[in-house]
């Protein structure tokens, strides 16, 4: 994203003009991409799910051994100061907790100063009846680039370390796909770069499982709850990319796109339904009642 | 590191105190680590074999389709400023060249604006009868972490990425040791999280091949070269843990710390010796009739 001179972002304390925004070059979120971040949305004036965003982010800075001592309470309050700052009630969110700037060089200390950032960017309301965020349904592109195995760097910390998912769009630009479908080292369908993915298969919801180097989308948990609720059958395991090519419908999900259907994988026409349809229904109304209609 | 108020950063075309030397937060450099670096050591006013670092930072670029469009010359003429500036002939350097800020989100856009970051430190002199930077020889230790698959983020690409060395390192906090040696998705060894490994058995030179995870260190080079010269056998291929820990002398390399003889591995005692210590004194007098007999 470009510096947006009329937003402002949140730095280390402090709101500041997004041209002015930036953080020290010794800062180990820029040395190493060595910080923790979440991507959330916001309507209606408030963040969705922010208990699941703060407890995957305990866990990223778990993983990374980063003990920052800041409070759930704290980050969600520079949050609500960025929004607020800005006069944004339906916005995109980008959360980010460095390292901070330490002595030596790349083996971390234990006593942290992290810095925290907050960017945020106008986006439409969302709820009953919205327009969704994306264009068009995604055209799907397996790629050359394997996901990162969770025993060199787990997917299930969101980091500042996300060219594994850069290198996988880069290959898109022969085709012009949108979103690059990751496989693992032994090629079973782990995720997109920035999205999870779920497709239908005889009227059961598939999923790739956790178990995989997979990140725990908010978004995802949310459809699998809705799911359950309307009996439909699921299937959380390791899926081959022929199954997803071979698929009904097809699906992905964050927490800015909500659901965005698939409209091919590889070239083969996939495209939503039934099932899309319906599961897209029911997170504008959980979105509607959480956010709108209180 | 922590900012050095003393010194002084290039950011982006100026040389600025260090405590102002600062990036946007839209840097792909930050929300990424979309970013490429080398680091290098500079003796006697001149930073060593530019050309072998220019052209892996090339590679690096390369492999992340980043076509950046400044010269080897301005980029070593942004160290030289740096340099001289700090009024440092023997130093220290970290040059970084950013993907830049750029509208949208993850997928980079093939029109780039570079940042380019040079950060200096001090360091003794170099060359022949030279005192080491480091303490005292690594006790290295093998890690949980495993490295990154060429196929997820090829290991000739030195990027921002470097959370998989830092979990590496993490894991040292339990024993303090000084390194740690990291094996690939098969349990062959690769490399430490900062430093290629070389160990010498029966009279060979032995290190791990290029066809693995390994970073191409320059240092690493230079020391086969001198080896070579010797008609010190060599052996680059695929070894096991065990091949190391059996090993009759051990030891590091990189640009800061040259070479690092390593006291054990996995707390069994490897140490010096003569090989060790002939490439040392090569490495030093190589350095002395390059940079300071001039």
């Amino acid at each position: 994203m470009s510096d947006d001179s009329d937003s402002l972002y949140y730095v280390d304390g402090d709101v500041v003009p997004a041209d002015e925004a930036s953080i020290p070059v010794t800062d180990r979120g820029f040395l190493y991409g060595d910080a923790a971040f979440e991507t959330l949305r916001a309507y209606g004036g408030d963040v969705f799910h922010w208990e699941a965003h703060a407890e995957r982010l305990a866990e990223t800075c778990d993983v990374l051994g980063m003990d920052h001592g800041l409070s759930d309470d704290h980050l969600k309050g520079a949050i609500d100061e960025t929004l607020a700052a800005n006069n944004l009630s339906d916005a995109y969110v980008r959360l980010s907790v460095t390292r901070g700037s330490q002595p030596g060089r790349l083996t971390p200390a234990e006593d942290v100063d992290p810095r925290v950032v907050v960017i945020v960017e106008p986006l439409p309301r969302g709820g009953r009846g919205s327009d969704p965020v994306w264009d068009g349904p995604a055209t799907v592109q397996t790629v050359r680039t394997r996901r990162i195995p969770d025993r060199a760097l787990p997917a299930r910390a969101k980091t500042h370390n996300y060219l594994n998912g850069i290198l996988a769009r880069t290959e898109l630009r022969v085709t012009g796909a949108d979103e690059a479908l990751m496989l693992d080292s032994e090629g079973y369908v782990t995720e997109g770069a920035t999205s999870n993915l779920f497709f239908v298969d005889d009227d059961a919801l598939c999923t790739p499982s956790l178990d995989g180097p997979v990140l725990p989308g908010i978004t995802r948990r949310v459809v699998l709850d809705l799911a359950r609720q309307e009996n439909i059958p699921i299937r959380e395991r390791r899926f081959t990319p022929d199954d997803v090519r071979g698929a009904n419908e097809a699906f992905l999900t964050n927490s800015t796109w909500e659901l965005r259907p698939v409209e091919t994988v590889d070239g083969i026409g996939v495209g939503d339904g039934p099932v899309t349809t319906l599961l897209s229904r029911l997170y504008d109304d959980y979105v509607e009642r959480r956010h709108y209609e209180k």
